[in-house]
């Protein structure tokens, strides 16, 4: 199939998901379903909000939301483009995660009506799942969020894919034989995920890492906003500049979140002895894998599916949402980090299949089995 | 089984809807309902955005929006008392209308930020039903959506109660041998359904309407804020006051949709010979229909399922809004008028069977017929 059968699909489907009844109304118990025996539920549920988790369908609802400003790899396409992926992403969650998850995507693009009118729609939902939101105003978006919110809240471009990665290089460090505190780490690409990958990794011990972005080496000066100054502040004590190219020489792991085609083998070939390399911008890697490994890389990791070690959010974000919506808990760094450690341990890792395969439904259980006992 | 069974089955279904995925989904057709196919499809949409209704569910896509300020006869018990409310009127969407409607409760009850709220969750939607809001701010709300947003906005305690009021009269008027030119109505409770029921009848050819709310009969000085002293303008240009008793005598027909309990036997007695009483507060009648009857009633309608000529709503929603929401039709009087006629000439009214059966599917689709040909 071709690119145009996804066109075709979706147009037999007529959308993707369907709402239906959890059980089949009769005449008989329309008056139970309905009114006039609702009524008691719903004064119920007016005297104890917290009642709405047992009688109504919230311990299970995420509403996964967009504004459409950075789709895919699509950009700025605005809501209606977002609606499609969004409703595959609600039935991903649906699949995976047993979560009853609706889209919607959002007219507007002002920061503070997007987190007026999500905080509005709390009464609703168990948890948020924000997606496709550009960078950096998705930080913005989900620190408010989660402060103001009585519900979890997460952002799966950001911590989601931060997750993944970081499970996916700690698997790759055990086949390299090194430690995360020892190595020279690259991230090139500080936006949703590469914030969230660079705060997680060191939390996860690693004492030397870069962050790159457009202008190079994040310092002071190059950073674009504040977050990037955040980043700066936390890598960079030294205040060095540079280019990505003078940031990878003697590293140990590079890991692309910006764009494809941006290294070549020569730039490979500036890390240290059998480097881990994740190319992971989409779908164009920012170094084809096979040029990575013919100079030299011991591992290589991409997003896309018809490579070997794809990293695929889809590995983590079904089992912690399930989690923290279930557990009404705060998805926060101690929650990531096990998310992290449960993913990385599902199976011994191989040279090319460091990760588990995302439609193995074992795996989400996994990560929901050891988030729901912290 | 008691009200108590309600709060038992609404416990064990944990939610009264279910978000399925309108197709398996197989490691095989992930690339096609998600990346890397769907951003095809995505960027389609954005280019034009009314392929939403090819290519997503948005053409089936219902919000029921409330904020909980009006529920059922519970009065504002905010939006986590009306979410099981609302999760009900959804499943009866998808059962009788064959529509996917999503339940939404606003924790803001600002009719400001309900406009900007509901017109930003457009991309999501083919239609809007508002529901439980309280009157005045009902009105301005459905005015404003209905002139701002490009999707069909209803408001069924307005809309869809004075359709199926308006219906049953027509058939009661026809089983009396009275013409709705000739006979004088009094319509008590001037909230959201009534405002609605008045506009209709004249619509009707009315000729003698008199409106009462709290301070009887409404005029210049009875009226409590501009939609009142609308409906005093259309019915009462003598700028006659008095109670409601004053209104009643020599009245044919009674549209109560006020309170319970507000008139007695000798109340009825005061109508005109043969007259018709709809009491249709709910859960308790403004009089009991076994007091109107010995007092002269020839038909009572009760707002209840245990009496014959129950006037519910489930007569009316699900076929206009499949109807609008399919044709992207806004609700206007043209289309209300429609469903009127559909539903009053359904079947042949008995004097204690006016209307059909809520639950005969057939009523959904002759209104549905009869309104996506307009």
């Amino acid at each position: 199939m071709t690119n145009f059968d996804s066109v075709m699909l979706h147009e037999f489907l007529n959308g993707k998901y369907r709402i239906t009844t959890a059980v089949e109304i009769t005449e008989d118990n329309l008056k139970y379903l309905y009114t006039p025996g609702v009524a008691q539920v719903a004064q119920q549920c007016a005297d104890d909000p917290k009642r709405t988790f047992l009688y109504t369908r919230r311990k299970h609802a995420v509403a996964v939301i967009s504004d459409g400003s950075a789709v895919l790899g699509l950009g700025n396409i605005g809501p209606y483009g977002a609606l499609p992926v969004m409703e595959g992403k609600a039935i991903l969650f649906k699949e995976f995660g047993d979560l009853d998850a609706f889209p919607i995507c959002l007219k507007t693009q002002n920061v503070d009506e997007i987190v007026s009118i999500v905080k509005n729609l709390e009464p609703s939902f168990g948890g948020i799942n924000l997606e496709d939101i550009s960078a950096p105003r998705c930080f913005e978006i989900l620190e408010r969020l989660n402060e103001e919110m009585n519900i979890p809240v997460f952002h799966d471009d950001q911590q989601g894919t931060a997750v993944v990665v970081i499970a996916a290089l700690l698997n790759a460090l055990k086949l390299a034989g090194k430690n995360i505190e020892d190595v020279r780490i690259v991230v090139n690409g500080i936006g949703a995920a590469g914030y969230n990958i660079v705060k997680l990794l060191i939390e996860f011990g690693a004492k030397s890492v870069i962050a790159c972005d457009i202008n190079g080496i994040l310092n002071e000066k190059t950073g674009l906003h504040k977050y990037h100054l955040e980043i700066a502040k936390l890598t960079n004590s030294g205040n060095i500049s540079g280019s990505l190219r003078d940031a990878l020489k003697g590293t140990d792991v590079f890991i692309g979140v910006s764009k494809g085609n941006i290294l070549n083998g020569d730039d490979v070939k500036l890390m240290t002895r059998d480097p881990i390399v994740f190319a992971l911008a989409n779908p164009i890697p920012e170094v084809p894998p096979e040029v990575a490994y013919e100079n030299g890389a011991f591992i290589v990791a991409t997003g896309r599916s018809d490579y070997p070690n794809q990293v695929n959010n889809l590995l983590a974000f079904p089992g912690i949402m399930r989690a923290a919506v279930e557990k009404q808990r705060k998805i926060d760094k101690a929650l990531l980090i096990k998310a992290i450690e449960a993913l990385a341990n599902f199976k011994a890792p191989e040279r090319f299949s460091i990760l588990p395969k995302p439609t193995d439904k074992r795996v989400h259980m996994e990560i929901y089995n050891s988030l729901i006992s912290i």
